[in-house]
């Protein structure tokens, strides 16, 4: 059963804090990950195996796996599974390629032309989370990008399993993705190895992919330690759903336990115009919870959310922007009439028959999204996160004709005579 | 007098030493940064009024001007000078306005669409830097992509002067970006009240902008506390000019010292396949050095500096691909035949007749750009930086009977049977 607030009769610092999330639950394992990241840095390949045997309880030879590995693995999963992940495959790859855009040369003035070009990050790291869920649709949502992206070095590291493989269903990714070496390095510890380098795993220049609290710790220590990027930060997940009373309360309770079955810190949260929907939902929550595999899971995580009633749908969706939620569904005959008001959510599901587990798995949209409110400045991933946009500019003896005066003016009020200097000398030779 | 080195000569590792910037000179002064960050957010404005007194050496009864002071100050300034901030703003505005661009929706099955639309993100902190230098051409190159976006609301800090005003060329740029207010604090004190607010200043979303080392560090803090987010990471300016025998060494040498004179941390390296240039350029640096008002800085940089000879203008481009410059020039007659070869860098200067200073100014490009070798992974200040894209998803009942299956194959895969459900319990009313 979801707690239920009545939008008019919240305080704006009640609805401050109900829309806040946890932004730092890791700081408790702050020393540990310390640790692990010190212990790479200085071990390498030692360390890995070290840790591959303390938490994957695995001895490894060697910390990856090559083509024939792979290829052998890949063919363990049946045909069925194969089509559903080349579907998947080729949607993500048929939205993620309108991204990437040549872009045109504009003349600011006569003679001074300016444009930008994309190049790729040269190497790129992909952490695909294992554990508890094997995760192979994370390798798509990061392996496409960055093959369309044209990433020179892509380098996957992903906990090995008992068996000191990964999961078939991985491997027939990194086939379709053509991705010929998995590392078989998990945790904090691969987020190590690739913002370092050991005497196996390359360093990268970037590094992307949700995991557990010491991935997510790892990952901002090296962006503050290094000049290797991440992605995003990373939180847990969430869902906010508006719904009015067009919407079907069995599938709006399919969709806020899809979310709470994530993890016991997800939030699914329901803002609803009508409280004969919640109530609705509320019921079929009961119903529908009882039939999951995970359901104490989700229900640690409906524990943890709640529904707002609220008058309109312009309220509603008020509210959202304030949560600014990673997922945004809204079940409601009216979606085409706010979709203009949405300002802050990282991806969004429109209409009675878009779940989001669509855009989870097999869409074309990518499902790495800003989380605990940093949707409010984050976009998801998306081909732009493995390129750069270098601006380039030109100019001819007209333009400097033209420009060379302003720049001289500028510099100087600014007191940078060698600024000025650098335009004075070529002007003198016009 | 610029080190030379012959690129032939170094080893890998003494390459990846010449490209090592320090990632984090700040360290010792991180204590001082954390008790100023949280100072002000436990006595906000208070603690804002007790800073300008400490460092600004100035009283604040109010700790902002508004529209008539700012017109009053923008009126002290030269029509010359009134004009050339007018141009520069026009070729920004021109320039930036070519980045924001609808996006088309991508239909990836039939009755399954995908598209991104673009968002601003509401509220931006740009921090404007004074003392030594004061910088209207930063609060252009951060207002002009802020405005293009359509940014809600946009704060501006910038420490005050003695008269505890700010200067008539930052107050003249206001006007022209159609900002009333601007906030008269400055250093880390800025980035913490605009990262939590105070009774005057707002809480933004993201904090945009250059400035000293105390700034800087500031950036980095509330980027790990808060889910404030910031444009990049800053590091010391740098060039890195490639010029072979077709250059001009007087050109040269201004560019490299009007990087110099930034500050004696800045970094001027010069790329040269021709020996005798580089000799030519020394004599001018020595020649041209003498003639800057801010000479002894511009000497410490090029202390800090040095040259590498190299055997051919794809040669000089690996070495500069490594080095990942902020600011890349070509001084070559050649320079078409390479650019398609630059993979790292923020921004590049093409030609005899382009210096960097014209993309400092006036131009029309940002010259917010990445430093210390982030070129590898970020690109400069664009409207992308003030935006995100948002993805939408809207599925048909067509739609939804095709990927239906395929969603819930990946699913059961993975081990989501909520999620399978949310596409289940539709499909089965279809």
């Amino acid at each position: 059963m979801l707690k239920v607030y009545n939008q008019e009769e919240l305080s704006p610092a009640a609805i401050e804090q109900l829309v806040l999330r946890n932004t730092d639950p890791n700081n408790a394992i702050s020393d540990t990950v310390y640790s692990i990241i010190e212990d790479v840095k200085s071990s390498g390949d030692k360390a890995l195996r070290a840790y591959a045997s303390k938490f994957d309880q695995v001895d490894l030879e060697q910390v990856y796996l090559d083509k024939d590995d792979i290829e052998e693995l890949a063919s363990t999963i049946s045909r069925d599974q194969q089509r559903a992940l080349e579907i998947a495959f080729q949607n993500i790859h048929r939205f993620h390629s309108t991204q990437l855009k040549r872009e045109r040369v504009t003349e600011t003035m006569p003679g001074v032309k300016c444009w930008r070009e994309a190049r790729p990050i040269e190497r790129v790291g992909l952490y695909i989370p294992g554990g508890s869920a094997v995760l192979p649709s994370t390798l798509l949502m990061l392996g496409v990008p960055a093959r369309i992206a044209g990433c020179k070095e892509i380098v996957v590291c992903s906990p090995p399993q008992k068996s000191g493989k990964i999961n078939g269903f991985v491997a027939y990714c990194l086939i379709l993705l053509k991705i010929e070496r998995i590392y078989l390095v998990g945790g904090a510890q691969a987020v190590a190895a690739m913002a370092f380098g050991t005497e196996t795993v390359p360093k990268v220049d970037k590094i992307f992919g949700p995991g557990n609290q010491f991935v997510t710790k790892a990952k901002s220590i090296i962006q503050g330690q290094t000049n290797v990027s991440i992605d995003m930060p990373a939180g847990p997940s969430e869902v906010l759903v508006i719904a009015d009373e067009t919407a079907n309360p069995a599938y709006v309770a399919a969709d806020l336990l899809a979310q709470a079955e994530h993890g016991p810190d997800s939030q699914a949260v329901l803002v609803s115009t009508s409280a004969e929907l919640i109530t609705e939902v509320n019921l079929e929550l009961n119903k529908q919870v009882g039939l999951l595999p995970r359901q104490e899971i989700a229900s640690a995580a409906l524990a943890n959310s709640y529904a707002i009633l609220t008058t309109d749908l312009r309220t509603a969706m008020e509210f959202s922007n304030q949560y600014a939620p990673e997922h945004l569904i809204i079940e409601s005959d009216a979606w085409q009439s706010i979709t203009s008001l949405i300002l802050n959510a990282g991806s969004v599901f429109l209409g009675h028959l878009t779940p989001e587990s669509a855009g989870d798995y097999a869409s074309g949209t990518n499902h790495t999204l800003p989380t605990s409110g940093y949707a409010k400045s984050y976009s998801g991933v998306s081909v732009d996160s493995f390129i750069k946009k270098i601006t380039f500019q030109q100019i001819s003896p007209e333009g400097l004709q033209q420009i060379g005066s302003v720049v001289e003016i500028l510099a100087e009020l600014e007191g940078l005579h060698g600024h000025k200097n650098a335009v004075s000398i070529r002007k003198a030779d016009l």
